[in-house]
């Protein structure tokens, strides 16, 4: 397979060459940067090395634009391209090649929920029917008859993963409360005040409250799907690390619930999902599931309330993890290949 | 005065040293450690300087045991003991010499409430009708009658500022939802194989949800006071910074209300203090906060729901700030004497 | 007095405000910045609060241009100016008013050695006679009759200060060889990929090794006057932490020495000095200095070789506190007057 | 073959679990734990999740005793235990199984060496000549003929692997000064009061210098092996960071050098050395290096200095790495297997 990342100058980017390079199916890697065309990938990401070249040998190891892509015949494409650009950068491969999407372009099928959140029409609604959600544990099955994967947002992953099955099943009563915390790479690698070192270390707090933040629609847009109508009120906070999610979730369940409901309602959803980890009353933290394509679900129960824990790295599971963990999914290859099991120790 | 702080080994100590020193109506600081009697305050905290030796003529600069301290008679006795510890310790001073008391010792005056969150009756269920919850912009007007005063926690601190006044003018309706994100040293400097750096440092997380959390005790009995009784759930989380604490409070307010209204509400009650800073739709960050004797509050109002974000430094306003704000009550000293109004830059 | 602080968006604009807010002689400040003229000062600095107006009547907590600046005669103004910019824009108040340049501007009296950090002749070549290396420690007793102040770099104050004294004693025989940590604040709040957060957490390496960095040219000139010729090789390293410098110095003195001679030497110069703090074998820490105007100094005898270990917080003792020490001794007000003797717990 | 990971509880046990699960050639690990025995592998470290069973069917995940060990016939024993205990714990294995030591009691050859670090004779002295000193780059050919490998220690591999070639070449004429930045991790999870995070977040300076860091005897003793006596001088320090050491050699050649004679001399060594990183005139970053199992070096020369800058993961090619490395030279499997080439993004 030959698989073409644009973006390699961002995180999402940068990681997917490393995914990719680990990855048995996949003998080419096109690197794809408009801003580091006809650099050597290795001066754009010092953390590679000569080794990387053992699978770039069709560009030479450089950075190529997206025009002089199309020559390559990539069979899949990865973009971590901006918002509402990304489509329309990556329209001579819409519908003709696979195209993994790490943009919102196509992640929210209900226009008018797109254009709450992004101001503006979905850039490419004819093509919305022809792509897909790639939340892999709940779309798996069908993600393999799509050629356009909307990958899913990073706070989306980490919270649409531990509710959907509650929803599904029409365990909500009321209101969802939502509070993530992220670590800073989620903003990307951009040149804004507010993300200097000195401006985030030792430093936490909320920002983007409730619908402000884009991702409230794409979460309200998923639960929809699943035949429930949800409140959500959602509150993202910043905190002083790199990578990592940790999302809890207050939820009123209608009837009164048991660790064991709980349980058993993960186990039918996710029993064969191999990247979820349901820890039950044990809480996870982000450095459990650092580096790996990992959800992990723990749980509390309180009166009336279920408090849900979750655990994602906002760069593997909540963007190039998953992204690939589609490309198995899409192409037939077993879904864990090339991907980690493994946080920290 | 001649101001005592027992417990001179931990975080909250040793910031009382440093903001006593700068106290102007502070002539003489006696540091007492059982663990560290004897030594030099300066080889206990290389931190310090000999500069702090100006005002610890009284015992050369060294601690000195509890036992010790009753022959030096101190105008005020901050003690940062352990919790159901430290009113045995203190016994010979209380109700004889201002205590002010930095456990949880004194703080709940409600003995079930107590025993909730603790496991045990009130230490001193005797005394209780003599102390005083030491919430200074809460309590203000009536610290200066009691002879002990105990400090409220970090937690409690930074949840009932922003909560007490919306209690107060009968305008919660529902549950309350509180999440808060705390540096480490909300733990204290205990050696625990969860606080080292390398288990904390790029990790974040929940802990302790819920009533398993012996803070919502403390924050139930305030909530109590002022006439609401109020479902309150609770997340703490750790994240990875070393002081401050950032909480988020979802409130169902019973009627529709906008930023006026809360303004208003938050005017009415603190317009007289000088360390809340009311941050209106600007949502506070620790940073702000740290190194200050500040709560900032803001706020943001969603369809039924108001979400309220507040930030203190845990280890000042949360501690050993607040505490000497107690002492200047309590002696009729300016307010903000010896405090800091900013954070960081 | 009247202080104007010009640079007010940057750290060491803001530090020195909340200096200068603490300090009892200070009683207007005025805080000037060409990119936030107009807006108020809490909005640009969410660290602070309404209390600094307390103290910015005069332009009603508002920044003010420059060019505005004249019309409030200040008594002194620290201009906190990019390198090569200073000298310039601060034109009008040379030799008028007391100046505090926080820039190199000034710092190098040796046109060659200038030249060769800076890449052109000192920009004011003109006054650089009536300007003063502002080294508190060093030249304090000439400091008060000049006008024209240059404040050290970070850098070059925690190497001088340990270095100067075993110069002046002519106990230096080859070259010193000089490696620095230092915290990410010492860039400044530049918009540059290199300081954002994502690429300094959890790194640390070496950077402008040797004559690559200014500074270098900045210690030679000091040492050159202090009448030993020396080779300096010099290491810049940055590491995860916001502020703080700890430089670790390798000298080969001309005899053998013993700890004795080494201390008597440093007692001999900085005896008066308070906020120099000889540790001895102790190896002090950044955290021990941190938010404080002290350097500490301690050292380890190996062989033939003599290790040096100093301190310092790069934003206070290497910028911002240093200044106002540095107005102190110039209106003969006592060194101390607003500064800080203590790090951190 | 069958591995087994002695010390399963502190940081290089459980990331070589990882290594181990990731490696083709390895299809049984045994976790081996005095304080775990008994516990499964996913309750010791969250990090892991059930997938690692897959390759502990041997004690259905449990970690047991290295008593029992035995039973289980190893082919190699991977050690993680304390100095001065590990040989004697290892006994029943020495000359019987291949044992990869990260302990130091084979590391020096010269017992006076090792006296001088460790305050007694090597622990099996009787063995010093069956066992090797297990730098994968300098004794590669020689490492599959022995028993018992010493993994090197971190700062000795950081520092090693850019002088040796120097040394060999004969090129050091003076001193060599060495400071080296290292993480946190370096120390191992232990309950020691100044590993805890708030002690280290935001702290920064040398500790142990000189001779008194036990390293110091270990690099020694290589040099000397490299024919020539060199004067080393060494600081280490302490950064806020988990994992990775900077480390800064400074050198004067016993002639004059330029950038091609160090860049010939190193690919005369490396050249073959896929683990090997030459940056040249680019500083390395530990970022760059982090996860992986390189060694970057890049330096500058100046005067009559050169300046020598290598990064490691310590965690990695500073340990667990190089043991796995070391693994596969013993056993004719390729010296890459299993390792990674690629740093942090």
């Amino acid at each position: 397979m030959k698989a073409a990342v644009i973006g390699t100058s961002g995180y999402t980017g940068l990681i997917l060459l490393r995914i990719l390079y680990g990855h048995p199916e996949v003998k080419h890697i096109i690197p794809v940067s408009s801003s580091k065309a006809g650099n050597s990938i290795t001066a754009v990401d010092p953390g590679l090395s000569n080794e990387i070249l053992k699978k770039m040998s069709l560009t030479d190891g450089k950075c190529i634009t997206i025009k002089d892509l199309e020559t390559y015949k990539p069979d899949v494409v990865f973009a971590a391209l901006p918002h509402l650009k990304s489509a329309e950068l990556l329209a001579e491969f819409l519908t003709k090649t696979v195209v993994i999407d790490l943009s919102a372009d196509f992640r929210i099928q209900d226009s008018k929920l797109f254009e709450t959140a992004y101001g503006c029409k979905p850039p490419r609604e004819d093509l919305l029917d022809k792509s897909i959600y790639g939340l892999c544990e709940w779309y798996g099955d069908r993600i393999s008859g799509y050629d356009i994967i909307a990958n899913p947002g990073c706070y989306p992953t980490s919270v649409l993963l531990p509710l959907l099955p509650l929803a599904k099943e029409g365990l909500i009563a009321g209101a969802v409360i939502v509070n993530s915390i992220s670590g800073i790479s989620g903003a990307g690698k951009k040149l804004n005040e507010n993300l200097l070192y000195c401006e985030r270390t030792e430093n936490a707090g909320a920002y983007a409250p409730g619908r402000t933040h884009r991702h409230v629609s794409e979460m309200e847009g998923e639960l929809q799907k699943a035949e429930q109508s949800i409140n959500l009120y959602f509150t993202p906070h910043l905190a002083p690390l790199k990578a990592g999610i940790a999302s809890t979730i207050i939820v009123e369940p209608d009837s009164n619930v048991d660790d064991n409901t709980i349980n058993s309602i993960y186990n039918k959803y996710y029993e064969d999902s191999c990247f979820i980890n349901i820890t039950g009353n044990n809480i996870p933290q982000t450095m459990n599931v650092r580096g790996s394509n990992r959800c992990d679900i723990g749980w509390h129960i309180e009166g009336k309330k279920l408090m849900i824990f979750s655990c994602i790295d906002n760069l593997i599971k909540g963007a190039s993890g998953q992204a690939v963990q589609n490309m198995n999914i899409r192409f037939g290859i077993k879904e864990e290949t090339g991907l980690s099991f493994f946080g920290e120790a």
